[in-house]
């Protein structure tokens, strides 16, 4: 297809610098992250994406489609380098890699740089630890058509690769934007936005807000719940019933019920 | 506390059945399963739970009531076995093992022995592949008030230890059955239960449907989605919206939207 060098040896300094993007220090001392996987990278070009490199291995494919996706992406003028099947796996993230991996600048916005709709709808994720959650929560979030995502004083970042991954690709889709919760704050207040944080045993049910003007809904760590912070700065806190035993959710859930109310009340809202 | 022999060896007969439990199949022979962790031990207990032999490492305890909970079931007549720390590691499902683990009988009854108030919510989960899908309905099944869960044709058994886990031990709140969608289908059918596939692109959606009477809901796998045998055989039909560029959501995330309607139409009738 394309006569770029062979990267043969895992100890080629391109592989080094894939595997230190694990951490998040490296990615944002770098200002780079790996995207990895067929499905993730094909929806981040067909968003547009711009990815720095990238590596593939035929050998490894499990689809029929890569080497048009290669093609495509070469077209619009990255460089692009086979890895043989040592090297592929020695950058991969995953125990089953698909032979598809890209160098990608970090994802996420600043919240100035965000173009909102009239009363946008907002999903506002606080220091949530676990890559797959905050994944899983980028998925939703398109489904219910969310206007942006803000991760607040993130323990796990953005362009965690593991959260690419279990977004399946789908944060290419959204606005996103990483924020201080203070930033994010003024910048709900300036815009009159109100906030919604998910808090155990409020007094208020989610079903009984109204959620057809400007919302954001915030959601926090699953442990240790919302920071004081936003539990005493949002606008209401809402709670979800809890008709069982335990007394919570997993955060991915509790964010995906609220949006899918708020989804509910706008379209019946809309009804004629 | 008791005077039982110490597990020291990794080569202990009791550390190499525990390792056994691990695969399905070995579990399925013996009937038996391992519980592990002390909150997910505690909620078994606490639900009246009959473990059959109890593990305990206090070196790797991670909070201060481990030895009072120990005490209660060994009073309540479970033979109790303190490890060393290389046996219980060797035991373990876990990278950050609690120092709590018990050997139990299977989890889940015949859909005969299932008791059902008037117009029950049941959650049927088909052929789930990953365990924490499955253990993340469980702790929404417990957050709703559901019923009964039965997993059908199960890819992944409800004994299985991570589902347990993922569970965070509400499994032991919750009926729970395991039986074939023919079986399924019939026991719904003699009871007068609706069944409600959640399927991409059906024409009616989720808010659209009268939950109040007894319903059960049904999810399937990610990849393939529910079999045709439920697709057919269901009484309707359901979507969920799909607003944004994917066209599915996390199956945990669609059974909570799904449950949490049932819960606001039937907390909306109760009201005055």
């Amino acid at each position: 297809m394309v006569d770029t060098p062979i990267i043969e040896s895992t100890k080629n300094p391109r592989v080094k610098a894939a595997v230190k993007l694990r951490k998040a220090k490296n990615r944002t001392e770098t200002g780079r992250t790996i995207v990895e996987g067929y499905r993730e990278i094909g929806r981040a070009f067909e968003s547009g994406w711009n990815f720095i490199e990238l590596y593939y291995c035929p050998a490894l494919y499990l689809a029929t489609d890569e080497d048009r996706l290669v093609e495509k992406i070469v077209q619009s003028g990255v460089p692009a380098f086979p890895c043989s099947e040592d090297a592929f796996r020695k950058m991969s993230y995953r125990d089953t890699p698909d032979g598809m991996m890209a160098l990608s600048p970090l994802v996420g916005k600043k919240l100035g740089e965000l173009d909102l709709p009239e009363n946008p709808l907002v999903l506002i994720a606080e220091d949530l630890e676990k890559p797959g959650n905050l994944g899983t929560i980028l998925r939703t979030a398109d489904a219910t058509g969310v206007d942006a995502v803000i991760a607040c004083d993130h323990k796990t970042d953005l362009s965690n690769p593991n959260v690419i991954r279990a977004s399946i690709g789908t944060l290419f889709f959204i606005p996103v934007a990483e924020a201080t919760t203070a930033e994010t704050l003024q910048w709900l207040a300036d815009r009159g936005i109100q906030s919604l944080a998910a808090v155990p045993g409020a007094d208020r049910e989610y079903t009984e807000v109204d959620m057809r003007g400007g919302t954001a809904i915030v959601v926090g760590a699953e442990d240790e719940g919302l920071s004081e912070h936003w539990k005493n700065n949002a606008t209401r806190r809402v709670g979800i019933p809890m008709l069982g035993k335990n007394d919570s959710l997993n955060v991915s859930t509790a964010a995906a019920i609220l949006l899918y109310e708020a989804v509910r009340q706008r379209r019946q809202a809309a009804k004629p």
